[in-house]
């Protein structure tokens, strides 16, 4: 069957092939059709985001095909969305083999360079009168022959350029470049979490591993003022619109918590040396009750076993004790530090994490690293923890960025 | 001063440097020296145990420098201990300025191709009466002179070879070679966890991740026969085997709990949809008890968000309150599947999970996703679950393997 010769017309990379396999395609048939529709919910809110029109989008199993103008932008934005694992910037042309070598041999003759080696790979669904190795030889064939003065070789185990040919039903996909997307899940298709976001390197990474796994995400920013400057609240803020990019279309609030009374009254209590701690253990205790507030399913933290003295895994147990509703989940837990400092590059919030601001003017000298809970209950003993969650929720703000 | 000028004697490499850095060296002086102090016994361990005999260890901030007849197995080993950063075979030689240039003729001579490009890098720690650079310069400029017939290139930005000069007060080390450790914390520099270890690719690289930040661990197996086969405890065992390859000097104890009486009552119980999120509930409660024993101070699993059924987020709060004195760390929980086998096949874990074993037999066709606590509890109600954690408790068996 031939949908159209459309030869005459000038050849135009005029479709996005989007791929999403992987983690979601082996899930079983019921949830894996939850998630590709949610995806492509997801998929469409980039798109009206960043004014990017499409013509036509066709969902099948595993993959969806956009039909735009601009192909480019669209294949770039759409690697920013959790669960596409790659995009690819093609040509479509029917499923018709004289089409389809028709097409490629006009790709290779735009996108390769002289004397340049190349392969052919098919990959092809549904019912055809030829093989893919048919249209890797015919295409490939047709490509030496239409382009010798090109002076291009067939080099199958490490071509400089790789032509992909998708062929679906009635339709076939010519591209040369795929982009990779991060993978993972479309966001929205776990439950809502409670982040801490501090502003620094590592709460950023924690918070976007996890909306990597479909959670949306509810940034919390624990103001110390004036046991910092305001250049801390400024950074948290930045790093939370860097981290919505990858939610588009989902909600952009941020919990800010004047925190810096609380820590007063920490700095008070003896010994000087649990400050972090009793601290912490606090900022655990509202990140509790804001989860509650927003029925969210779990609390994100940044930390690593042993990165900094509060993060001992004795200290990890001893803060664990303050919440009893809710997990505390820590994705960062096994990371070195440089490895979250790549990660933190590549979601851009590197840059902005390490923007000055002032450190904590009140943690000790000397911090517990193997703090015991006894010892921490007895200092917490004459404080009236509950009114502080009280007085903090009752103050919070709750900003949009 | 010179300590010897050596030149009589045929080159050699014969000492191996070993670097630390990153992030223990940006630990507190205290706590850095501690950690250097471990990484020292767990590296003389690692040599022990493969027998090889090493003639001087020189400890020094930042670098331990040791002198061994067997260069590239002592470097090569040495990468499997937490907390190196890198290793180089090297050619000790004093901090003579003619010595190290005349030395590092003749590593050029011996390890550079014909035609290359090379640069000379410098790392100078000490007081001596030339800069870094007037080393490089002057290496450079005598490799290029003494080699002329090899037809050498100095490239300073992208060179094929790098020859590299650390020189300590009196010492100096000239090297080609770098090998990559993994990082990370000396192991024991942490508290003790638990580590449910199923046999699968999972919970292997959790165990290890939270090896490499420090902690030393203790495996935990549940044998669910007759729900699975004998193929299971196998794989575990021999996951364990390679996992302890990282803990020379360590206990290498697993704990076997036989599981499988616990989980036919599950399936007993009603909904069967919950048999998964009721027999990791008792996983965690017998972990917990295990915890206590052996004075761990928390559970380590294998869970990602959304991996598997019993696995989101919703489900993972309602597991976590099954346990209440000891945290639940899950590190990780935001990889994606393809991210941990990654890191499988470099702990040479995979081939081993990938074995074939049953699956579990007892698992519904359609297990909760959003399980309810209300619901878990009501049908944990009418069973003996105390009774259930004390028998599986008695009957734990522990192997050394």
């Amino acid at each position: 069957m031939k949908l159209s010769t459309g030869w005459s017309n000038q050849m135009k990379f005029d479709s996005v092939v989007v791929r999403f396999g992987g983690e979601m395609g082996i899930k079983g048939e019921w949830t894996r059709r939850t998630y590709e529709k949610l995806l492509l919910e997801n998929m469409k809110k980039v798109l009206e985001h960043h004014n990017i029109p499409r013509i036509k989008i066709i969902h099948k199993r595993g993959r969806i095909y956009i039909k735009t103008e601009n192909v480019q932008e669209t294949a770039s934005k759409l690697t920013l969305v959790f669960g596409v694992s790659s995009a690819s910037p093609a040509v479509e042309t029917t499923s018709d083999m004289n089409d389809i070598v028709h097409r490629a041999v006009e790709v290779a003759d735009i996108k390769f360079k002289n004397g340049c080696s190349f392969a052919v790979r098919c990959h092809r669904v549904g019912k055809h009168p030829y093989s893919s190795m048919d249209i890797c030889r015919e295409a490939g064939n047709k490509i030496l022959v239409d382009l010798k003065s090109r002076d291009l070789k067939v080099n199958l185990t490490n071509p400089m350029f790789t032509l992909g040919v998708e062929i679906r039903d009635d339709y076939a996909y010519i591209f040369i470049e795929t982009l990779r997307g991060v993978g993972g899940f479309p966001l929205g298709s776990q439950a809502k979490v409670i982040c801490l976001l501090s502003g620094g390197i590592d709460s950023a990474v924690a918070c976007w591993l996890v909306m990597k796994r479909g959670c949306s995400v509810i940034p919390l920013f624990f103001d110390i003022a004036p046991f910092t400057d305001e250049a801390a609240i400024a950074k948290a803020l930045d790093v939370a619109r860097e981290l919505f990019k990858w939610s588009v279309g989902f909600p952009r609030r941020v919990y800010i918590v004047q925190h810096g009374r609380n820590l007063e009254t920490f700095v008070g209590v003896n010994p000087r040396k649990l400050t972090c701690i009793l601290c912490k253990r606090m900022m655990y205790r509202i990140a509790e009750r804001i989860a509650e507030i927003e029925k969210a399913e779990g609390i994100i933290t940044g930390e690593a076993i042993g990165e900094q003295a509060s993060q001992t895994l004795i200290n990890l147990r001893v803060l664990n004790e303050a919440v009893t509703n809710y997990p505390v989940h820590r994705p960062l837990l096994g990371f070195n530090k440089l490895e979250t400092e790549k990660l933190a590059k590549k979601i851009s919030t590197f840059e902005i994490s390490i923007r000055k601001a002032k450190g904590c003017s009140a943690a000790p000298g000397k911090p517990a690293t193997k703090a015991r809970l006894e010892n921490v209950k007895k200092a917490e003993q004459e404080l009236d923890l509950e009114g502080m969650v009280e007085e903090s929720i009752a103050e919070a703000k709750i900003v949009t960025v």
